[in-house]
């Protein structure tokens, strides 16, 4: 069988691990594949410094590994795709504008298999992509653009393919996970730890994309892609990021023996997909509550095989790269593969009905009859209340929590609205809402 | 395409299983697959149970559902594999006689895939079995066989490809770990844990496989073949089972914030790969402590990824039938695959080289000196020590640990070979030697 030959577009910290996975083993990827897996090109613009980083040989580099201007370097990824030789392209430039678009549109039309860890890109811009792998029955691996190294893709369209996953949870953004961690166990504010993990080269210079939620979105409507075979917008997905819990949340969780994870989760129920990515006190008595700095893990409940965790880095050069080696040799295994296509029957639920006991926690005016009157409003709106947390009241202001039994978002939100009507100049801040996960 | 017909022989606790999944979700199952899959027909001696129990059709059995003599099964099970219309034979008859055997390898000799839960069978006569089927170009899913539901078979084969393991570890017994839990958390001692286990249907009247490490050394020896191409055999495997185990280790184990687990391990260290199954004091900070009762789980240190958790259950009916199931529809969806090879280049090493950090525990006289003898002794063997444990004296006997730094469990033998010459009436029972797990 001819070899399997390979190009990567882009040489940075995950194509030139990449590379150098490809390099170093080939005798075992190819074994392993039955088939000689062979690197033939890679397209970058300046491979002088991934030379160097990643010890590879010039020759790998379109223009021998000189510097390559931006229109040479265009006319190099036209040349790759239009290539008969090669087999596979490999995208990681990142990004999610036109070029990388179309590009990675480009591969698929032009009849090469496409690997990419492009998460933004997939889940905002990835419909026709999707849709040209499959008309052409060609592979799109994407493991490396959930939870890196973390086989969750493969776990869904390959392992777990017997079962009907009621939901899928976890921990998938590392930067935000790293920044809780700290502030959970030195006792820092948000802007501390964010600040340390800039320091440690777990956030970036703008982080928002890690804190926001927007990057945890990305994974989980990938995930809900997959698992529930639906298609899931960025403004569909309820999301909130962790830009606001401060010391005071963190200790309202620990009393009630929880620690608060940036968590997503997609839940079936009645063929409706109840999906959110917000923060969430995590009882210590769930695996995910351990999962501690940039260790990402999935929770699938499944209907006939019960709880499953994958735990692992979910980021990382050789991490992430270990994961696109790995639909490689996947490719090379299996070459033409039906279309993993889940049944087109649900449909997007109402996050605000997600059930969930709820944190709930109030910054208020020390006043007496403060305690009676919130928890008769959540009374009055069907709420059963489990405990009343210590008041934490300084001088004129009270710091305190409640933890609910389980109800909707909506009927919480209604309590806080009633509140709000029956006293106004009570609340001193909108409370904090955080679903208790077991 | 034409259906991918199924046949399954025995229809007991997990072959009923698969039988409830196929029928249940043939319509998700097929869509998955890109080709119908389809439940021809169930081998069983004993259909009337497994139709009221499963609740399936009698049309799915040969004889049509009336109980069938043993000759006729025989007979049977003869037609289903000479049937050019059957493309997978599921085994869940289990055993390791030559009957077994012999149906194994004659559904392979017979062109067809073979998928089976019978890990004692692959585990020491399945050399044959896996050569049959790479020789044809046939499928052999054993999933199911180790771990339950767990996707580790897949997870080496399919997933972490691009990867070097330098280690597989993990708690692989779910009887065994429910008993070390209950005594652990009950303080039981091992027969009250072992009769609870019993009594909630967690260990067989016979738990002799449970308890001795067996299964979980098939388990282990699976792997091992999968992860470094190895063929171990039991008598190689370097096996010590819970049976002795007590409330004392408990104990000990507690003191130095472990708990004692039955722990799978093997490693690669400079081309040998040294594995044994035994209990190991696992410290708590270790995700592998936290998997309590019959929950199981894969640790994987690889040389490009890091360490990765895969934690669920490893055994029950829905849940192994659900491995067998995707072991079908990775059949429907892949057919012919390379047969997955690593290179050929390792050895055994031998299992009293492995080096850990120890907890030995000795029950000796009373006597003052003996500290200092023991700890002498330790010490000229080249071995640091970290800590001596509480000395829980009752009259006439001390029961102590002592927690060395790494070294090999050569010479922590050598040593207490040193201590029973320097003064033979001291230890008055043979010292554990549990390995620390950090």
């Amino acid at each position: 069988m001819k070899p399997l030959n390979i190009a990567i577009l882009g040489c940075g910290t995950v194509g030139g691990g990449v590379a150098k996975i490809l390099t170093e083993q080939k005798d075992l990827l190819s074994k392993r594949s039955g088939r000689e897996i062979n690197l033939k090109v890679i397209a970058e613009l300046n491979p002088e410094a991934a030379i160097k980083r990643f010890g590879l040989d010039a020759k790998y580099f379109a223009g021998g590994g000189a510097p390559v201007s931006r229109e040479d370097a265009g006319n190099n990824i036209k040349k790759i795709l239009e290539d008969n030789d090669i087999d596979v392209v490999v995208e990681t430039m990142g990004g999610k504008g036109n070029f990388v678009h179309d590009t990675c549109l480009g591969v698929l039309q032009h009849g090469k298999n496409l690997v990419t860890a492009n998460k933004a890109l997939l889940a905002e811009r990835g419909a026709d992509i999707f849709a040209e792998a499959a008309k052409n029955k060609l592979q799109l691996g994407f493991e490396a653009a959930v939870c890196g190294a973390i086989p969750i893709i493969k776990g869904i369209k390959e392992c777990f393919t017997g079962d009907i996953i009621q939901s899928v949870s976890g921990i998938m953004n590392g930067t935000s996970n790293y920044i809780l961690t700290q502030m959970q166990q030195k006792g820092l504010d948000f802007g501390e730890a964010l600040k340390l993990a800039q320091e440690n080269g777990y956030a970036e210079a703008d982080p928002s994309l890690d804190i926001n939620g927007g990057d945890a979105s990305h994974k989980l409507i990938l995930l809900i892609k997959l698992a529930y075979g639906m298609t899931v917008t960025m403004v569909e997905l309820a999301t909130i990021g962790i830009q606001d819990i401060n010391k005071n949340d963190m200790d309202f969780a620990k009393e009630i023996n929880a620690s608060i994870k940036l968590i997503c989760l997609a839940k079936l129920k009645d063929n409706k997909v109840y999906a959110t990515v917000r923060p969430m006190a995590v009882k210590n008595d769930n695996t995910l509550s351990q999962v501690n700095f940039a260790v990402n893990a999935v929770r699938l409940d499944n209907k006939y095989s019960d709880t499953h965790f994958l735990i692992g880095k979910g980021a990382g050069s050789t991490e992430t790269a270990m994961s696109i080696v790995s639909d490689i040799v996947f490719i090379a295994r299996h070459g033409e593969v039906a279309t993993y296509n889940e049944e087109d029957k649900y449909t997007l639920g109402d996050a605000n009905q997600i059930s969930f006991p709820y944190l709930v926690s109030f910054k208020t005016k020390n006043l007496p009859g403060t305690t009676g009157l919130i928890t008769t409003c959540i009374g009055k709106r069907g709420i059963n209340i489990e405990t009343v947390g210590h008041n934490r009241f300084s001088g004129e202001t009270a710091d305190f929590s409640i933890e609910t039994e389980t109800c909707t978002l909506e009927a919480i939100s209604l309590a806080i609205d009633d509140i709000k009507k029956e006293k106004p100049e009570l609340l001193l801040e909108e409370p904090k809402i955080l679903p208790i996960l077991y």
